[in-house]
């Protein structure tokens, strides 16, 4: 293998390839560049260059997504190709690997369907008896968690896609634990994954290899509300509808809200950056969020706790651990900038004849409900349909309506009539001028609560359905459902029966349950949208027809690949569909300044270099 | 000099020291480290360390605030001290830094009303005539100021207080320009000041020796504004104000206002995460910048401008810079999320009888008016009588009261008559409850805009006054006004006459206009007071009494020394009060990676090492 202007090439990080013949394999990410002349190639792209296993290449097509070198993951899309590879390929590259020259790095992120994890970084240490017995004593009885059953669900991500080999789970009760426990694991090189709720959707909170868990879940103290302010500080591992409720009787809301709020914990948002409903009218958590408490890989506790409105002393670190989901430290606690709840509501759910119609709601409930607007949420007729058959209890507060997109539209304000006022002139206008095609206007709390449930319930729904491939995108507002369409397309050729095609252990067959199908719903006033696409089975071939079909695809119009989720494990080699290499560049002098043996979360957010 | 466990001291960082006896100088920060046994202590508080020039010193008093050292500049409470020291000392101080041994290493942090500077960094090169013909091969003609008389006001803050001795003023069009720049400017280690409007408040906008200026002045383009977000992007020297008319033109407004809109850049409020009277509706910048385009020291462009709501795709860079004062980078572009404009805005002015009263003003408001509230501003009696006495044309609303405190409450909404009602149910009973003496409602936008003006004047009405010791501290909502009363009673005792004490150049007499004066106004809604200390003129003594008095009753308060206008050339040294140790490591290590010759505003936001 040569570089086309330099010498031999050196495979590193791919020591962990499966050996067992029927593993999917999904090998994304090879990109060449020449240690000695600096010049970068993708590598089968050249026909000189082209490996023996390329062309000698079997019947499995996988999917292969250019990602990390040492001038960063960003590649231009036009090198992205499909690489047909199987696994036996795969050994045979690896014992290729052996050779001494060291001129042409090249890095390789394996990844695959479920269960398939990048290599095990083997400087990480191995969990002792010895760690677990200085866990005990820094934790006390019922702290650590190593019965395999009870590790077990620490090691599952919501969605069942993937899974862990973690053996043991800490339960620190104090910021104190927290950092005691790290300056052990920095001292002994272990690593660590935090956990809070567990409901990320991106991989993230759970190891990918034997990472210690560290979970938030008895950290769940109210710390304090300010009045005068509505500052509220919890400890991390507090459910956000505990807080929300804390808020609620204070009179005021906590500033998001999210479909996993019962069992999402507040320091678990915090790391992800979730969005959520409310992100429409209160900002994203980098405005609300006032002050964290963060202990750092090494153990120092970064005291950053100010309730303050307004503090402008130097950089604003707290902004970095918002959304580094787990790879800068483990947050301890948050301080957060609770809004006077709204004592009236009101939520209309509408039918509406087009994406197009549903924008121009958008704009015209952005005019004229201006500040009452408090959501404005969307989900496509084959959401409710998923919703309809999988969510108990669902009901379709439309049932006659046959209309391809349907709107949550609501509004918080001050006075009940002058909300019934407002909403009620804005149904006649928009009705009027056939954007609206039918409509109900929540009676009751009760009946609100429903059109919510069924709104928040689509991700659940799906869950139940079977295996989901999850794409959270951003685009401006008026691009942002092409992808579902586009999905759709894709797979259709793909799959023209619409079942999951050929080879052993698929489960093609004429139940509709079975069939694979892509749903599109989200924060429509964010511009995100949440792509689904449903299928009976985690697949490697499908999601080689997926990915990085959907991240090239979002970069070409000029799209997020998370909105709001994160990259987790799930997009970390992907980063450069979003952002620049000088932006990686700059992520990565981060991590190594906060996490220099990078024991917090490795694997995660950041591509392997 | 001995270190208590080891041996002789290095003085670095005092070769700067004036030789003139005239001038006025503050000494803070010396803390000793030994780099020997990593005993850090502070030196003139153990007697058997005293240099003899502190014994000796003579009749004027100098302020000691201690500062930074290798192991941050965190320094209890307790070891801040006065310290008397004159220039005569000082020069033989400066003579001792001879001495071969450099086993404790003291860092000493020089500072002085009006012209006294850090020690300029001898590491980075003076401006050739080289540099000039690179600099006009960029920019081409006009591009490069030199001009003595025309760079002049490019070295001068708005106050008045603090001058650079720059040499020219680089003035670039595009970021390619700007990349250029820094990239020679870099390659030969010249320093640079960004510059957008020059209002900033605590002299991070000019240089502090020679450092160049590169003013965002000719960098105004609107980039562009998309009507289904609301996202508007513009380059960063756009002005405020003309960006404001933009969005409004457009149905929108920008979510941030203030009083220096006029001449204030966009990229110089993002740059210094600037507040102002809308953040208590549209919150801080941090939720409301979308994207950055920034040039590195290096010259490397981080293209990190998206216009999307919602990204979570890594760390979130752009974050950093917010706030940052032109320390991590030059801010080109900026796109930011703008509000659809309110069709209808109410505004009143209110006396009420106390500090307290106004606090329950604000809880009422909050509850009852909710979501319409779009700004809650204070000023106390004494801050309006500087406006009425030297802002042009300034009329006071309520000619009548002699209530101590006037409250300015905006809310913005989508009916004009719901406003008028939900206002004066809400003035009725604040005023049934006694909380409210008196007050008009605007009854027209002239009569809104002179309520305005009076308020967003003071800040220039102080200005015209004389010299201005401008404090912009934050606390809890309850606790914020006491700093104002305790200033107060300190000058009274240490000048019972009112007016600045003996020593030679004093103007003691008995023209009121000549008094020392103590106001506050500012963001009641965000707990945000501007402690404001007019004098005839800038004057050591006095700033030795405030400072760092004032930094440290905050701290004793767990309030911000800077709420919103950062930290600059000021408050470096002081960031300790605000941010723990841990924190500012992190923030060193940052700013290494991101510039690591430091040439970026040099002796601005972090205390030296
Ligand atoms: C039904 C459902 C609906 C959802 N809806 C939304 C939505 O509308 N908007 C949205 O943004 N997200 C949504 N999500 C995903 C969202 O990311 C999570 O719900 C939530 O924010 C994660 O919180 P958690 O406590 O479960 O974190 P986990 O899943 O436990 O962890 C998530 C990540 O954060 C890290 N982490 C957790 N706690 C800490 C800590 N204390 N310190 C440092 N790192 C930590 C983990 O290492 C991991 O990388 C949804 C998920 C589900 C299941
Ligand atoms: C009358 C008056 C009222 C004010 N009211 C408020 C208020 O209510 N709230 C508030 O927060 N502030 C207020 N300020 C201060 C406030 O900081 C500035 O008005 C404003 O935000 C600074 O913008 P500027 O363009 O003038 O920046 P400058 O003063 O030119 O620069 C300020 C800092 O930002 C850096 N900088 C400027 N441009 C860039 C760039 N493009 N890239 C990188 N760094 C850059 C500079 O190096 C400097 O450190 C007020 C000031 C005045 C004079």
């Amino acid at each position: 293998f040569l570089c086309s202007r330099s010498a031999a090439i050196h495979l590193a990080h791919i020591q962990d390839f499966p050996s067992s013949s029927d593993a999917s394999l999904i090998v994304d990410s090879p990109i060449l560049y020449c240690l000695r002349c600096a010049h970068t190639s993708w590598w089968p792209a050249r026909a000189g260059h082209l490996p023996s296993w390329y062309t000698r290449a079997g019947a499995r097509t996988f999917g292969v997504c250019l990602g990390a070198g040492p001038l960063g993951p960003y590649i231009p899309l036009k090198w992205i190709r499909h690489l047909p590879l199987d696994t036996h390929h795969a050994t045979m590259l690896t014992r290729r690997v052996a050779g001494p020259a060291q001129q042409v790095g090249l890095a390789i992120w394996a990844r695959a369907a479920g269960t398939l994890a990048p290599p095990r970084n083997t400087e990480f240490a191995l969990l002792q008896d010895s760690d677990l017995a200085v866990f005990d004593s820094i934790l006390g009885s019922g702290g650590v968690i190593t019965d395999p059953h009870e590790v077990d669900p620490y090691n599952r991500d919501w969605m069942g896609k993937y899974r862990g080999r973690g053996r043991c789970v800490l339960r620190p009760r104090s910021t104190a634990q927290v950092s005691a426990l790290l300056r052990h694991c920095s001292a002994r090189r272990l690593a660590v994954v935090p956990q809070g709720g567990n409901t990320g959707l991106v991989g993230g909170s759970v190891p990918v290899h034997d990472e210690v868990v560290l979970s938030t879940g008895l950290m769940t103290t109210l710390l304090g509300f300010d009045p005068g302010s509505g500052a509220l500080t919890a400890q991390a591992g507090a459910v956000l509808a505990t807080l929300e409720a804390a808020a609620r009787e204070r009179g005021h809301a906590m500033p998001l809200d999210l479909g996993a709020s019962g069992s999402c914990a507040i320091g678990g948002n915090v790391a992800t950056n979730a969005g959520g409903i409310r992100l429409l009218r209160h900002g994203p958590l980098h405005g609300s969020v006032l002050g964290l408490e963060v202990v750092l890989a090494g153990g120092q506790v970064l005291d950053l706790l100010s309730s303050l409105r307004k503090d402008n002393t130097g950089y604003d670190l707290k902004q970095l651990f918002i959304g580094s989901e787990g790879t800068l430290g483990v947050i301890t606690a948050v301080a957060i900038q609770c809004p006077a709840a709204s004592p009236a509501t009101s939520l209309a759910y509408l039918a509406v004849p087009s994406f197009k119609a549903a924008q121009q709601v958008l704009q015209a409930a952005r005019q004229n409900l201006g500040e009452l607007l408090s959501a404005f949420e969307f989900l496509d007729r084959e959401s409710l349909e998923v919703a309809k058959q999988f969510l108990p209890g669902a009901r379709d507060p439309l049932p006659g309506s046959d209309a391809p997109f349907f709107l949550v539209v609501e509004i918080a304000g001050s006075s009940e009539q002058h909300n019934a006022a407002m909403l009620e002139a804005f149904l006649e206008s928009t009705m009027g001028e056939g954007r609206v095609l039918d409509g109900v206007v929540a009676q009751d709390s009760r009946q609100a609560g429903e059109i919510w449930a069924l709104r928040e319930g689509i991700t659940e729904a799906l869950r139940h359905r079977g295996a989901i491939y999850k794409y959270d995108l951003s685009f401006r507002v008026e691009e942002m459902y092409g992808v579902v369409g586009a999905a759709r397309e894709r797979l259709a050729s793909a799959y023209p029966s619409g079942f999951l095609g050929g080879g052993a252990g698929s489960t093609a067959g004429s139940d509709t349950e079975h069939a694979l199908k892509v749903v599109g719903y989200g924060h429509l006033g964010d511009g995100n949208v949440h792509l689904n696409i449903s299928a009976p089975r985690y697949d490697a071939g499908l999601e080689a027809l997926i990915e990085p079909w959907v991240y090239e695809f979002t970069a070409a119009h000029s799209g997020s690949i998370s909105a709001e989720h994160g990259l987790g494990r799930m997009k970390a080699p992907c980063i450069g569909y979003s952002k620049p290499p000088e932006a990686v560049r700059l992520m990565r002098s981060i991590k190594a300044a906060f996490d220099p043996q990078g024991i917090l979360n490795p694997y995660k957010v950041l591509p392997p270099e």
